[in-house]
């Protein structure tokens, strides 16, 4: 049998039916917006450059384009694709020609190439590339065609190319985007992925310029430069490179050289007589709005500490107990949001905004109340609240915030039940 | 009342006693080993430069110091502070006279400084320092004593002093620490952060030398540079600092500033019929010795997917549901470790080690092997297993390690025990 990854195979559809689909499947597990992917990754065919070669260009395989950060889209809910033609003229024909190590001998410093990052291959396409007869599926790749540098016209050209006569465009701001389930999964790991290499073009254990490698999912920090650097080169023909200053991350393997995620705590709070759920609001926010309290994790904390140390710090309030809930991949710019519940201490509910000046309020609202937001108060910031909101009464996040759902979890059948109710083996 | 982390007061004890005092106090949270900190990190103090300069000289001050990322050490189980008296020469009488502002405008990244990292406040010394009348403790810093350029001669002249006559040592290699439990979330705390720090002396997003801020907890990316920088200075005065380029870290917030922490996903995968339990090894490992599958996660995954693909990748297996079990911080050099158990779908149980070439081997073990190599198998990598063990059964990771306490969650009274079983509210 060929490995085939457990990804349920859903039609493509909002984050409801992802939600529903998995605990079907995979018993009560939380399926939060943006996780659901239908890639597998395959993450140890990326230095395969004769995979990532026949991956590129396959009739299956689909480019999503980014712009500054903005991905092509149809529509507000569905992500539009390139063909490998389209992008030939900006990558082209064979950037994976060369296995990795001639890449990185081969490092010129003042070469641009745009940002392509392989995604992984989604093997519900029965089409797709089959490779060694073992991974298949459809490929897919995110592409970064920002005008830039020297390839400003090349990338115009693709771009209108994409856009022009087909209403495509690129979404600007991620308020104006609300993707179908699964292609929000492809479109956060794209994003999270270009974000990360457009962050570190520099070694930050050497200061030197950086390569990406991996099919977009490594910067290396290669020995030697074929550049003529101004001011600076001692060479002139790439058969006798520059060597670059010695660096760390060249030996061994170095936590700088992959791409990172921030841990971040997200936690419903319940007063010790678990009637009430503490809530807090930023001072931007529309009126009425609240939502859970959250914050990074920080080095050498558990979550249960971290959920405590940020619940006291911003709202002085004191957590016993801590339940993880679920997790969510948030994009902007490269979160692990690991959604809690935890319980205050009978002594420690006393609200105090002093020690941590992040919030503009915080504040202990029933269950009841909790309950009739999530019925008729919810929506994203910049929406308006849904039909039945009564102005005054409390606001909260949508169904795709973590925070929305750590709150479902906690009001309708007690919080544990999207923790504890599961069938046990 | 002062606010006060309801951090559970504990005497220095070893895992088990935090385990169990944990679990008495905050329900049945897992408290896996390097978390359970006793020290409030106050975090919102770290840019109060009045605080900082209180902290850093009162009677009850402690630094941990690091010799390349050695701690001081008493004993192996023990960790040796010096005081404020002993590392002065070192760092000066009062390195946070200025306020951050000024720091960062008078920066001259020809000067080099000592690293220190205010750690926290340990709020069961009662003698501790009172601040604002709300926060109170035994201050805590980290500073690295490593003799590097021009500090060589203060710097040996503090390790001199602190281990002559005192019998106390660097420690050399984390094989040979066993600290207390407490003492044990101290020195993770400040190894995360002093590799964090000597990892990130330039910024990635422009290539410029950084500066350590916020009490060691951020790298600021300077507007300008006093140095006479060896072929290049333009300006001879401080009064008029060298602009340095521009950078994007500077306009808001990027997390490029501050420290990194790696999730990774660890976890016990139970055969479909929960009778068996998978478990892998890498080359290196003394004979016999097994432990559960773990890897980064990555970008744009929950902590579920993450556990479904490594285990994919490096087995074959399939997994379908996955129950979070408990977490922990693990400084070498900066993971937080997301311990999970997962279920293997009943026809994903075929190992298949071509994926990812990363496991020796890997094995399905009954529960009663499990549960017996818990029993006499289990020893740090380079000790002997305990007595009571038989040449050629299964050994297992000592229980500071969390696959261990999976594995325990696992074979004890149905692996949901330590998730599910919770008093409800």
């Amino acid at each position: 049998m060929a490995p085939r990854l457990p990804v349920p195979d859903l039609p493509v559809a909002n984050h409801d039916d992802v939600d529903s689909m998995l605990s079907r499947k995979f018993g009560k597990e939380v399926a939060n917006y943006f996780s659901g992917s239908p890639l597998n990754r395959v993450s140890f065919l990326r230095t395969d450059h004769t995979f990532l070669s026949a991956a590129l260009n396959h009739s299956t395989t689909s480019f999503l384009l980014f712009n500054k950060l903005n991905p092509l889209t149809k529509d507000p809910t569905q992500l539009a694709f390139a063909t490998f033609s389209d992008v030939k003229p900006l990558i082209g024909s064979d950037p994976y020609q060369q296995d990795e190590k001639e890449i990185v001998k081969a490092y010129n410093s003042s070469a641009f190439t745009p940002q392509l990052i392989f995604l992984g291959l989604d093997d519900r396409n029965k089409e797709g590339l089959v490779y060694k007869d073992a991974y298949r599926g459809a490929p897919f790749f995110a592409l970064d065609v920002t005008p830039q540098k020297h390839i400003v016209a090349e990338a115009e050209k693709v771009i209108e190319k994409v856009t022009k006569d087909t209403g495509f465009t690129f979404a600007e701001g991620r308020m104006n985007l609300s993707l179908h389930a699964q292609e929000a999964a492809i479109y956060a790991e794209a994003r999270h992925m270009l974000d990360w290499n457009s962050r570190n073009p520099f070694c930050a254990q050497c200061g030197q310029p950086t390569l990406s490698t991996n099919a977009g999912w490594k910067r290396s920090c290669p020995p030697t430069d074929s550049a003529n650097l101004p001011g600076g080169a001692t060479s002139t023909t790439p058969e006798t490179p520059r060597e670059r200053a010695s660096c760390a991350t060249r030996q061994g393997i170095s936590n700088l050289s992959f791409p990172r995620t921030d841990p971040t705590v997200i936690m419903a709070v319940v007063s010790a007589d678990g009637e009430r759920i503490l809530l807090g609001r930023g001072g931007k926010w529309p009126k009425y709005w609240y939502s859970t309290l959250a914050g990074f994790l920080e080095p050498a904390e558990s979550v249960e500490e971290a959920v405590r140390r940020e619940v006291w710090e911003e709202s002085g309030i004191h957590v016993g107990r801590v339940v993880i809930h679920s997790t969510q991949p948030w994009p902007y710019p490269a979160n692990l949001m690991i959604g809690a519940v935890g319980q205050a201490i009978p002594d420690g509910e006393n609200i105090h905004l002093g020690n941590d000046a992040e919030l503009e309020d915080a504040k202990w609202f029933t269950l009841e109340e909790v309950r009739e937001a999530l019925r008729v108060g919810t929506s994203g910031l910049g929406e308006d609240a849904g039909p039945g909101y009564k102005e005054g009464d409390l606001r909260l996040p949508p169904s795709t915030a973590i925070a929305h759902q750590l709150l479902k979890g906690v009001v309708h059948g007690g919080f544990l039940a999207g923790v504890v109710d599961r069938p046990s083996i």
